[in-house]
This record gives C-alpha cells, sequence and structure tokens, in this order.
C-alpha cells in the first residue's frame, strides 16, 4: 500500500491544503466540524505527517537547522513559528542555531552543526543568509540551505531562496510621510550588515527623489536595530539646530525609542513630530500612540523557506504545497496608525 | 588517551570553568587575552565539546528538546538561550516544540517527538513542567525530562527540578508597596495553570497579611498574562467607585498594559497610582517610567536545568559542572523603580 499524503487527506475530507495543514498545526481557526472531518480521514487512510519525508530520507535525517542572529525576540520567535508550521507538515524536527554572524570560524560551526546534529538542510535568516561567501561555502561542502534575504529582486546564487522586498515598503512609508507635508524626514538606520537596512534606505531615498526632495546626509544616520539606538540617536537629532519633522526609524524598536526619546523632550507624537516604524510589532501596536509601520509577515516568509529547502532537496514531497516563484517574494504592506499626521508650522 | 574534559581546559588556562563555558559560547564578556589562553589549551588537549557527550551515548541521541506553551517571547527566547549554554558545553543540539499545554494528546505527541526525533530527553518549561500527570505519564513510559517549576519548594515526583520561588519575590514587591503607604493593591492574575499565578498571589496575599491588612477579593482579578488583559483590566479598575493606589501585575506586560491604561485615563503613574511588574523584561526598562519588578534569571535557570537533565542520565558528563542542590533554586531580587512612590491623598 503507498503512503497517503496530505492531497490524500484534503480530496477525502473535501478540504483545502492548508485546512489539512491547520488541523496538523492544531491552529484555533478551524471550526470543529471540519476538524473532526480532517481527522476523520486521516485515520482513514493512516496518514502520519511524517511518512512521507521519512520514505523519502532513508534514516539519518529527521531534523533541519534554523541559523540566526538577531537580539530582537519577537522576530526570532515568529520565524521559529513559521519554519516549525512546515516543519510539522512535512514531519521534521527544528534545531535552532543563534550564532554570531561576524564569528570568523562560522562556516566551519555550521557544517560542524549539520555533521553532528545530521541536518537535512539550514535555514538561512538574515544576516547570515546576505553573505554570499558564506552561502557559497556551504553549498561548496554539499550542505542544502535556503535564505530568506532583502532585496527589491530575487537573489542570484546557489541556493533556493525567499525574499522580501523592503525597499518598496519603504518607499510607501517614506511616500506616506510625504504626502502629509513632511520635507525633513529623518532616517535612523540598522546595522549595515543586515541588507534591509541598505533596502529600506533605499525605498526612502527613492521616494524623496520621486517628490523631488533632497536627501540630506546629516539626517541619515548610522545605528542598530535596538531600542537604546533609536533612544539616544532622536536625542541627539532634537538637542540639533534643524530639527527634522518625522523620523523614519529601520525598525519598530527604534521607532519606540524615538518615541520615548521625544516625549522625554516634551514633545507630542505626532504634533510636533511624527514617527514610522517597520514591522508591525506588538510594539507598535502598544506604544502611544500606536505606530505606523510595514505589516512583515514574517511567519509566513519562514514557511515558505522551509518548504522551498525541502522543495529543492525533495521535489515530490512538497510538489502538492508548493506555487509558483511569485510565492517568494513577500511585500511588507503600509500600516497607517495616529504616530503619522500632517506636518505642523512652527 | 582518555580525552580531555572542560577541567583539564580550565586547569591548564588557569581559569574557572564559567571562562572556558564563557569562551565555548563567544560570550564577549571574555577578554582577548583570555580567550586566547583558553582556545590555546582547548588546541593543546584537543579538546572538543561534543566528545564527553558523544562518547558515553553511543550513536545514537545527539539532541534534547525544550517544550513549552508561552506567548511571551522575550521569555522564550531567554529560557532557549540558557538551555542551548549548557547544550554547547555538552555537545548537544536543542530542538524547539511549543506546544498547546492543554492538548489531551500531548503525552503522545511528546513521546512521538522524543522518539522520532531520537532526542536524549526533555526539558520542560511551565505550565507543561507543572502539570504531575504529565511528568509522571513521561516518566512511565521511560523519558528524561527535568522540569522548571514556581514554588516555595523543590517539588517532588519522578524527575529532577530546577524551582523559582516567586512567592517569596512577590512577598517582597507587595512588602514594597505597603511601606510606601499603600492599603489598596490590586493583583492581576495571569492564567491559573502557570503555577506562578497562585504562587505570586500567596506572596502578595502573605504579605498584606504579615502587615495586618485584609485580602480585598475586589482587588484580585483573574486574567492572562498579556499586554491586553493589563490593558483591559486595570480601565476597570479605573472606572469603578473605589480605585486601588496601586497595582501589581504578574508579569511585566500586564504591568505595561496596566500603565498604558493609566496614562491612557489622564493619571500619573506614581503620582495617582503606583505598578509593580514581575520579570525584568526589557518591557520593564523601557517604558516611561520605567516599572518596579522582580528580576528573574531566566537564561541562568534554563542552563541549571540542562545541567540536570544530563546529570540525571551522565552524571559523569556533568560532575565537574555541578554544584549542590542549592543551585536548583532560584529567588527573583526586587528592582525598584520610579513606576512606585509613596501612596498620595486624594
Amino acid at each position: 500500500m503507498s503512503k497517503a499524503t496530505i492531497k490524500d487527506v484534503a480530496r477525502q475530507a473535501g478540504v483545502s491544503l492548508k485546512t489539512v495543514s491547520r488541523v496538523i498545526n492544531n491552529e484555533p481557526t478551524v471550526r470543529a466540524e471540519t476538524r473532526e472531518k480532517v481527522q476523520e480521514a486521516i485515520n482513514n487512510l493512516g496518514y502520519q505527517p511524517d511518512m512521507a519525508a521519512r520514505n523519502l530520507r532513508g534514516a539519518t535525517s529527521y531534523a533541519v537547522g534554523l541559523v540566526y542572529d538577531n537580539p530582537n525576540p519577537y522576530y526570532v520567535v515568529d520565524i521559529q513559528q513559521g519554519v516549525l508550521k512546515c516543519c510539522r507538515e512535512l514531519g521534521y524536527g527544528l534545531q535552532i542555531h543563534p550564532c554570531d554572524a561576524s564569528s570568523p570560524q562560522l562556516i566551519d560551526e555550521l557544517a560542524e552543526l549539520v555533521l553532528h546534529s545530521r541536518l537535512a538542510g539550514l535555514v538561512l535568516a538574515p544576516p547570515i543568509s546576505e553573505n554570499d561567501d558564506i552561502v557559497q561555502a556551504l553549498a561548496d561542502r554539499s550542505i542544502h540551505v535556503v535564505r530568506i534575504v532583502s532585496g527589491a529582486d530575487a537573489p542570484g546564487g546557489p541556493a533556493p531562496a525567499v525574499h522580501v522586498n523592503d525597499r518598496a515598503a519603504a518607499y510607501a512609508l517614506t511616500d506616506h510621510l510625504v504626502q502629509l507635508g513632511h520635507r525633513r524626514i529623518a532616517f535612523l538606520s540598522g546595522e549595515e550588515e543586515h541588507r534591509s537596512t541598505p533596502e529600506r534606505r533605499a525605498g526612502y531615498e527613492e521616494a524623496l527623489q520621486a517628490h523631488g526632495l533632497p536627501v540630506d546626509p546629516a539626517l541619515v544616520l548610522p545605528g542598530r536595530y535596538t531600542f537604546d539606538s533609536g533612544f539616544n540617536r532622536t536625542q541627539a537629532l532634537l538637542a540639533g539646530p534643524d530639527r527634522p519633522t518625522a523620523i523614519f526609524g529601520c525598525n519598530d524598536e527604534i521607532a519606540a525609542g524615538a518615541l520615548a526619546a521625544t516625549r522625554a523632550n516634551g514633545m507630542k507624537v505626532p504634533g510636533d513630530l511624527s514617527i514610522v516604524g517597520f514591522e508591525d510589532s506588538p510594539f507598535s501596536r502598544q506604544s502611544s500612540p500606536p505606530l505606523t509601520t510595514a505589516a512583515q509577515k514574517t511567519e509566513a516568509i519562514a514557511r515558505q523557506a522551509m518548504l522551498r529547502l525541502i522543495g529543492a532537496m525533495r521535489p515530490h514531497t512538497t510538489e502538492e504545497m508548493n506555487s509558483g516563484p511569485e510565492a517568494d517574494v513577500f511585500v511588507p504592506n503600509l500600516i497607517v496608525r495616529p504616530s503619522t499626521g500632517p506636518v505642523t508650522s512652527r
């Protein structure tokens, strides 16, 4: 008897693959009646989520690794959840490997990890995923990887990739501020080794230029993806002679820091200063006022990356779950909240 | 030649075990000179962090699982980091398994995880770790587990445990408020299935009673460990006839929600209302004003739990890293910040 696939379950239950996946992942959004139908089909067919992967792979590899270097717990947990969703659908375990992206031993460290833990492959998150030398070196050692990268276009190179068009989203955020009348918009960067920083900055500059506005280098500040970085640089900007009327924080933590610094200076948001962030993290919703931001679907991005990793190794395992290459591109959406308003004359 | 241990490395380099561990974990707090000395000893001795574990274990198990059901990314990432630290010292990989603590299939799910991913054992975080039936069922299936639990005393049962004396810390927080003159202190609970909720509430009640103050049931509110839960219940309290002068949030997210609701009502903290949280998360430091809280050393707790898990299976592997049973008890420290102040007459 050939093993039942997730497709067989969906057909017998009369539901979509997505619904079967939701039931396997115990997601609360499935109606009880549907859940029962799917569970019945799973039982009838003797379907086991792990079987497909297990049969195709021999006995060696039941897990993949997730490699990241990111100080933001919200991002880390979202990316873990997304990879795990797909892992559960396909019967893989997930090992996590936070690491130091700047370590000169990183390639050896990752090769040892794959060998020692017998991993089927690695999901690489930024900034490690954006280092072409590391990706090439891993490919040269026949290690399967997939990359999650920031970029307007699909990256080349030896590994499959999922990419996030940060540039288009940063353009939309900046355009929103310009349409509110802002002309002096500061840009608070994250780490340069995260490609999202130059990509978001490029979108910011393109939007200014599209409106015939100059890019003032004094308003483009280097920094880090942290609350403190946003706080300190906003303090410096507000102490200066020619203040901006708006601040573009390269992520929500920077923007939350900018908001706190503005308040510490006795200024009002958005009355005295408009602020935008990036990511749509809980920070952006819980701050007072809530932040205009760009919603980045980190969990969906990570799930798609895992699908591409397994798809590159075992096309038959994933073909029924796969969609076209357009599924590999994500564009964060503009979300307008009360932290941005019309520029006021002063 | 017998394999070098972490102790041999420490002796040859003339540093503590902790320092060797820091070097292995690439922690930035080690001076370059010390790092070099340790690296040299590692090279001289041919020490490999994974060897000790690998030799003792045969070929089957190179990973442990971390099982949790927690909505707070800061807690999740801290607990992962702590377990991973010890994993790296001992040569284990770490699989993560977030799950639904209320699932009736949880025991089967965990048994299948251990079998399928060939895990050496499981680190159980609250609330799963606090469910005696689950712990017993896993022990009955000969699955090695360690529990991280909330409690004033060491729990009994078949598995080793690390415990956090939330009760003593909650006593200290409440005592701090009473000494500032507060008499009407509301307690905003987290989920009851997390033992930390009744433990912290017991500490709150004991401190009130020690000062001869009544426990007013109208001020003890059920809820969840979330920002929104803290926000909504504080709104309700402030709309009522007999307002409290202080709020004890069962964690920092609840307290941050209480702070936002207080501000939304046009009231000042601590002038109109004092607020305390619990955990010392970044929330508590970045809020305005910063929150009085209890510092919970989640990373150290998790590292100790992993040490106990491996210690129960392979005493020789960990004996040089182990300390006495007092190392298994953690008491969060009171941290006083500007969110608490003397009660004012109104």
